[in-house]
């Protein structure tokens, strides 16, 4: 292939064949256009007066709209959080976990209950990246909380559809801003115990409650390492009938195991509590406990502490995730990494060359 | 102030009052030059062979290269350090971590003196990127390793001097590439215990020990949090004379609990055992402990398995703090973080339209 080399045409760019980097395209291209749009402002406004009178079928559909990819759903999306965000904060958010099987769904129908009788309202997420992939492994049947899912003072969400971590925990934790706002003023956040999305739901919580069952140990090996480390209470499930002896041997162990932990940065000793939420046995005892914590946390200073410490981690982590997105998704890095890869796995090139080698790859593409 | 608007002047760049970009240094900006410079490949290439030869001396300057922030030294260090590859690998790598008082330093001098005089050579390394501040906190006196120190089949490297954790870190994998390539079959780094050093010291080594003592709990305060769940093996110092009961008694606490972590992605049930580094008692065992792990690993497939994603995670997390640093060092970005963080804190804007305005910044000031 002949090249034509014309020196003095200002868009000759020499032997560079890759095309310039593309700019990656921002998350709302199109709101200083929109923000001139009265008609498109005027239905943020709207969405958002609907969530601030408590009106669920709004809040519910800006959910939606905070959950899609669409850029023109995240603009109105973006702009209806602007708008609920100085109504919110003003819930205590708990974040539950525990293996499949350990009775997640019928403690959160029976804690939710609970606090439903007290007077309060509840919303309850969840944050499962793989739950496309496996159908919806939580929340994906709302039945299995029975009396929750026809309680008007509940509002239940299932996890929003598979994608990375951070998206899915951005948008998690955009839909707590707009439940806030709609009055909820307890937030459940569920995960399912076994992958990275604890570290995520832990950022974004007040309280990290972990449902174990009573057994031989093996029903630990699918919990994730360092998740009991997170926990500000671990509470033992099907403390009824036969199993009560049992529950209560757990509920020592745990005890001296986290005995030589140390300290959590909260001050907080982790406490740990047998109920049975089949049988709502046990159930006040979580929540004095959950309270008991708050009563503490809010004395200290540590709540508002940690809640800054969240507001902030969240912006930093979105544009590190941006940034890191920008990289590895550019169509020469992503043709490159592979190679770079096996060099290293095969000691042809150091783990450091190898990331020079991408770095200088992509900024020159730029120049 | 007025201003004057030349539309049909090319180089008008509106009301950008920015500078461009300033496009980040590569690390090694001469490493093409260097290439085609006979002489200075010569001397990278007289390094590596010193290096290979196990000459200790060669080896520390090439060591001090390394850690040099000088962009020429850079170039020659990675020069090296593609040389030594190939003959690297071959060791055992240890990370030990026990806070201050723990008997880090005496306990490593039995450890080492034992190897050799199984006919090993041991290199000793630390990370440490507190050091300069606290005057070298550890490894800062080669002397507390007393035989060691002047044992001609030990190197005793302090840590790099202060900087980001992700450089300490580097250097200090870059140097095991060199030390192995010197002979040294196994490699011991140490940590302090207290920080975050302990998730880049575990990506570097195969096999963590954590040191504790027997006592009331207290000691253990310490100790961060999920760094118990890292070891591999936790051992209790100062199991001679009167305190041998409380160490085992220790040691049995400690089993319990471990009892009720989940098991490892090795699949190994880390072990606890007592001994005294300054009475020598145990020694043997916790090496025998150490070596039953490696021959598990290795059958398993598990140690190839492990050292291969820490030759990924090592290219993955270069490429990523490099990202990071580019825009969180730009000045621009410096300048803006702190009123975002303001406006984050208060309220007045979501963590997600913060993280734009600063993304849209960064990348506006490109064009």
């Amino acid at each position: 292939m002949a090249h034509h080399h014309p020196e003095n045409d200002s868009k000759y760019l020499g032997l560079n064949v890759n095309k310039g980097i593309t700019r990656p395209p921002s998350i709302n291209p199109y709101l200083r256009q929109v923000r001139k749009d009265y008609r498109k402002i005027y239905t943020a406004q709207e969405y958002a007066e609907g969530i601030l009178k408590g009106d669920i079928a709004v809040l519910s559909q800006a959910v939606t709209l905070v959950e899609s990819s669409k850029p023109e759903h995240q603009v109105v999306a973006q702009a209806i959080i602007e708008k609920c965000l100085p109504a919110s904060g003003k819930s205590i958010r708990v974040g539950i976990t525990g293996v499949p099987g350990s009775g997640k769904s019928t403690s959160i129908d029976a804690f939710g209950m609970h606090l439903i009788e007290q007077g309060h309202r509840l919303a309850v997420l969840a944050i499962d990246p793989s739950s496309e992939r496996s159908k919806g492994s939580i929340l994906g049947d709302k039945t299995r909380m029975e009396k929750l899912s026809v309680d008007k003072n509940a509002f239940i969400r299932p996890s929003p559809s598979a994608g990375s971590l951070g998206g899915v925990a951005r948008k998690t934790r955009e839909t707590i801003i707009l439940c806030e706002a709609a009055g909820f003023d307890y937030i459940f956040v569920e995960t399912v115990g076994v992958g990275q999305s604890e570290t995520a739901v832990h950022s974004m919580v007040d309280f990290f409650l972990l449902i174990q069952l009573a057994g031989t140990g093996d029903e630990l090996q699918g919990i994730k390492r360092g998740i009991m480390e997170m926990a500000d209470g671990i509470i033992i499930n099907k403390a009824d009938g036969d199993n009560i002896d049992k529950a209560k041997m757990a509920a020592r162990h745990f005890k001296n195991a986290l005995h030589l932990y140390p300290l959590s940065e909260s001050g907080w000793s982790p406490e740990v509590l047998t109920y049975s939420g089949y049988y709502k046995i046990g159930i006040k005892e979580v929540w004095n406990m959950v309270h008991r914590f708050i009563d503490f946390v809010k004395e200290s200073g540590y709540f508002d502490r940690k809640r800054n410490e969240q507001s902030k981690y969240w912006m930093y982590e979105t544009i590190n995730e941006r940034l890191k997105n920008d990289f590895y998704r550019n169509p020469f890095i992503e043709s490159l990494m592979p190679k770079l890869e096996a060099d290293v796995l095969s000691a042809r090139k150091s783990s450091f060359v190898a990331a020079k080698e991408a770095l200088d790859a992509y900024y020159d593409q730029d120049n």
